[in-house]
Formats: C-alpha cells, sequence, structure tokens
C-alpha cells in the first residue's frame, strides 16, 4: 500500500465552506483508480489545506498525483508539495493504522 | 480531529529492517496522549520516511511533534518538516476515511 500526502497553500475556503465547495470534487475522487481513502486537511490559521490518501500502487498514486497537481495549478495554487510513501504495515498495524 | 504529518531525510533502516528496529518505539506509541493511530512512511529510493498520525486533539498532536521532532534530533536526523491540520470530516467521510 501507498500512501500520497499533498499539502499547498491556499487562501480557502476553509471549514464548512469548503466542505460545500469540494462536495462534487469529493464523489469524483471516489472513481479515481487504486484510491482506498482520502482524509481532507486544512489549517485556516497557516493558510495551508491538502490531503492524505491511501492508494492500491504506487503507480495509481503517481497517476493521481499527476492530475492533480495539474488541477491545483489550474485553481490558481502554488507552491504544491507531494510525496509518495510506502507504508511499512508491520509497524503500522502495531499503531490500530487503517490500512487493511 | 487533527491529523499530523511528519517526514524526514533517513538513511535507513527501511522495510523489514525499519520495522524489527521500531518495535518497541511503535508499541510505545499507542500510549501517547490522544494518538488514535500512525500510519508509518518509507521510500528508499529518496530516502525519506515519517508518519501520518490521527489525533483527538489539536493540542496533543503539538506536545507529540514536539517531543516527536527533540527525538529525531537525538537520533541524528535534520530536515524535520511537521505540519499539524485540522481534518475536514465532511469531505472526509465521502472518502470513506477512516477518521471514526
Amino acid at each position: 500500500m501507498y500512501l500520497l500526502q499533498v499539502d499547498f497553500k491556499m487562501e480557502g475556503p476553509f471549514g464548512e465552506e469548503m466542505a460545500n465547495s469540494f462536495q462534487e470534487l469529493a464523489r469524483s475522487i471516489n472513481n479515481e483508480e487504486g484510491v482506498i481513502w482520502k482524509i481532507w486537511t486544512e489549517n485556516e490559521e497557516t493558510k495551508e489545506s491538502g490531503g492524505v490518501y491511501l492508494f492500491q500502487t504506487k503507480e495509481s498514486a503517481e497517476k493521481y498525483l499527476t492530475m492533480h497537481t495539474a488541477r491545483l495549478t489550474s485553481f490558481g495554487i502554488r507552491d504544491i508539495r507531494g510525496k509518495i510513501f510506502k507504508v511499512n504495515e508491520a509497524l503500522s498495524t502495531i499503531n490500530h493504522a487503517p490500512i487493511k
């Protein structure tokens, strides 16, 4: 399993307004290849937002990151930081990680 | 709920050797205040490692990040990047996020 972590600077919206603005986008993510789940992240104080995703394969994580970076850029978002990691399943299992 | 994302440069160990080396540390993390789960992350190609954690409160995430940064530094690890985000629960729920 592979984890994709993305974060970037954003002026908003945050909170409930963010949830209302991106519901359709969120639903579309369920149809992307290899996505198991996504946690949507936000920090109104530092004006940052992002997401942490679990993927079935490295290839699907890479493909999504390329598409998502282009989409964020088209929204005017800059300073996008995306990283793909392998999940260490033995250690994560000790810490009750949601990877099964 | 709050998400803590930490990553840093590391020369290893990775994979099974990493799992063997940090089992005791992983077990101790279950006793830290407010930790719900941790996913252990690694990238042998880029020589990076880290973790993504779900916390019950912002305060417990901040306290853990301070302690963990000091611990990593004591291991000789530099370029530690730790970020705390609020979880957007409405959007994350659409994407099957493991936050309940």
